[in-house]
Formats: structure tokens, C-alpha cells, sequence
């Protein structure tokens, strides 16, 4: 029994980690599509994330499967209660991945973004890619001290955050309202994303821990 | 030993529904805030977010010890995971209306929002006060059929959300980028707060029914 037990709580967190390899790929793809006006690869985000969705489904599932057949305690109780947490983490992260696809899919054939502003919306959706890679190695590991590097990869996130905003708000500004909002927004997934990540993160320190850091 | 336990399950829903009184106040005030350049109010929203915090934590820790101490099945155990989600959902609240709080501190003593954008805020706000506190009456009452109505308000909410869209992106347009980049992050909390209160309210339903909504 305690056996049959211990594959389900590993089941779990075979989830969580394919979970994160779907985020990380709607992102991947989200950054392409926006950058590169891909209507075809912003639909496969759009598309695709009831897979997520679904995951997810199958986690609270089998989450509530295994506290009412099973007493989990101590680390295995945290690790079933942050398993929950994760979960709700990374399907808000598919959403968010979702939404910058819904930005290239409505600027379709033009691109939202301005070509100055390519570079820097590329680097934002690969720290994205590297945290949740990251992510993926924390629940698969349960390393504590790579769960660390990501504050720095979201510290990084939020400077280009902060850059974004400062070229919008520049005198030279020219590409009008509408790519300001969609770059607002745009930016404000990213950042989110990497916040959620790093939340991730911080659950994996919690339950091999057992103490709670800030998100 | 059972009413002790029952009394905790309780006091977990009591300190769910003095969640939704602070985030409440919360947004409340930050609309007032944001409507009338008031950086005394702003602040008092932005210090106060701690108090939620605190109080998503006790939630929190409460929650371990009834899974660590007892073993809740069926309806209690729903009870006891939908509080996770729900403190969850409620402490991002007091996140948005804080970040709310921040838009009207920042421009202070200027106003973020233009003269003809002033009602459909108002309205914005009033829509998510009516939401808490229907979100609050559903913790306390376990109404399922109250939570269908807080669809309707969320519906009302993503219709000023699109007008406000319209506005922005309408020729007339004429205050710049500055406030429209504003609005266009107010107006996402707005909408997002607006969406947790409607995914606390389904959880309501999924323990009193077992089943689950899409959020």
C-alpha cells in the first residue's frame, strides 16, 4: 500500500514537470509568433492550452485522490498541498502564454511589435524559457539552491520590464497607442510569468524545507 | 476531538470572509484613490496589503495542521483545499487593488485618469466592490445560487473592460501615451480582480456540489 502510494505522490511530479515542458513550449512559441507575426504558431498556442488545462485537471484529481485514501504527513503532506499551489502556478502560466499568442493572432499580419523593440521582447521570452526550464529542474530534483538562481533570472525579467516601459514613455515614442497597450500588456505577461515561475520555485524550497519564502 | 475540528473548519471560513472585507476595502479605496488623486488613502492601501498577507498565511498554516491532525474526507476535505485556492485568489486581490493604489501614488499629485474616463472607472470599481461582497456572502452562506450571479457582474466588468479599449484606441484620444498605458494596466486589475472573485465563488460551488466549474 505505502508502495503503491509513493508511485502516485512520483506521478505527481512527473505532471508538474510536463506541465512546465508545456508552458515552456506555448511560450516558446508565443515569443515567435509575436515577433514574427506567425498566425499559424500563435493558433497552436491558443489551441493547445486545454492540454495544460487538462494536466492540471488530472493533478487536483488525483491531489484528492491521495488525501482521501492516504494520511500524507510531514514532507509528503507538503509536498501533495504544493503540489496543488504548483499546479494553479503553472496553468495561470499557459494562460499567460496564451494571452501574448491572442496579441499576435489580433495584429495578424502586422507585427505588434516595432522592430526597435524586438530585442528586447526577445531576450523577456528567453529568461521566460530559462526560468521555467528551470522550474522544471527544481520539481524534478528538488535542488534548493538552483531554486535560487531563478530570483536573479526574474530580477533580470523586471529590469527589462522597467526598460520597456521607460522606451514607451520616451519623446520619441512614435508607433502610436495601439502598440503601446499591446506592449504593456505584452510586457506585463512576461513579467507575470516569471513571477509565477519563481513562486513554483519557492513551493519546491517549502516542501523539502518545510519554511515558506516570499513570493 | 470532532468539534473542536469543526469549530477549526470555522474559523478557516470566518477568516476566508474577513479576507473578502479587506480586499474589499482595499479596492474600494483605491478607486477613490485613483479618482481623486488622494495619496493618503493610496498609501493607506499599499501598507494595509501586509495585513492580507498575514492573514492568507494563517489561512495557510491553519490548513496544514488540520490535514497533519485530522484526516478530513468528502465535503470537509473540499472544504479544507477550496480555502487553499480561495486564500489564494483572495490575497492576489489585495495584490491588484494595491497595484491599483500604486498608478494613483505614482501620478500623484496628477490625476492617472482622464475627466471622460472617470465614470466608466467608477463603474469598474463599484463592479468589483458588488463582486467581493457577493464572493463574501457565498464563503459565508455556501449559496450556490448567488455565485451564478457574480457571472452576470463579471460579464458587466469585461464590457467597461472593452470599452475602455475602444476609448483608448479611438482617434479622439488625446491624452498620450503616459495615461493610456496607465488605463490599460488599471483596467486589467480591474478585470483580473474581477475574475478571482468569480473563481473563489466557484470554489464555493465545487465544495458544496463536488463539481467543477471552468473558471
Amino acid at each position: 500500500m505505502r508502495d503503491a502510494y509513493h508511485e502516485e505522490l512520483d506521478t505527481l511530479t512527473d505532471r508538474l514537470v510536463e506541465m512546465t515542458r508545456l508552458v515552456r513550449s506555448a511560450m516558446s512559441r508565443a515569443t515567435t509568433a509575436l515577433l514574427d507575426s506567425d498566425l499559424h504558431l500563435a493558433e497552436s498556442v491558443i489551441s493547445q492550452d486545454e492540454e495544460v488545462n487538462r494536466l492540471y485537471a488530472e493533478v487536483e484529481t488525483s491531489i484528492y485522490e491521495v488525501m482521501a485514501t492516504q494520511q500524507p504527513v510531514a514532507v509528503d503532506l507538503r509536498t501533495v498541498i504544493s503540489a496543488l499551489r504548483m499546479a494553479s502556478d503553472l496553468e495561470r502560466m499557459g494562460d499567460l502564454a496564451e494571452h501574448i499568442a491572442k496579441i499576435a493572432r489580433l495584429r495578424h499580419p502586422e507585427s505588434a511589435i516595432p522592430a526597435s523593440l524586438r530585442d528586447i521582447i526577445l531576450e523577456m521570452g528567453q529568461i521566460a524559457e530559462r526560468l521555467i526550464t528551470k522550474t522544471g529542474t527544481c520539481i524534478a530534483t528538488r535542488d534548493v539552491e538552483l531554486s535560487k538562481e531563478l530570483e536573479s533570472d526574474d530580477d533580470a525579467m523586471d529590469k527589462l520590464h522597467r526598460r520597456l516601459f521607460r522606451i514607451l514613455l520616451s519623446p520619441d515614442w512614435k508607433y502610436g497607442i495601439e502598440a503601446a497597450i499591446d506592449i504593456t500588456l505584452a510586457g506585463r505577461y512576461y513579467e507575470r510569468y516569471a513571477d509565477h515561475a519563481v513562486r513554483v520555485a519557492h513551493d519546491v524550497v517549502y516542501l523539502v524545507t518545510g519554511s515558506r519564502q516570499e513570493a
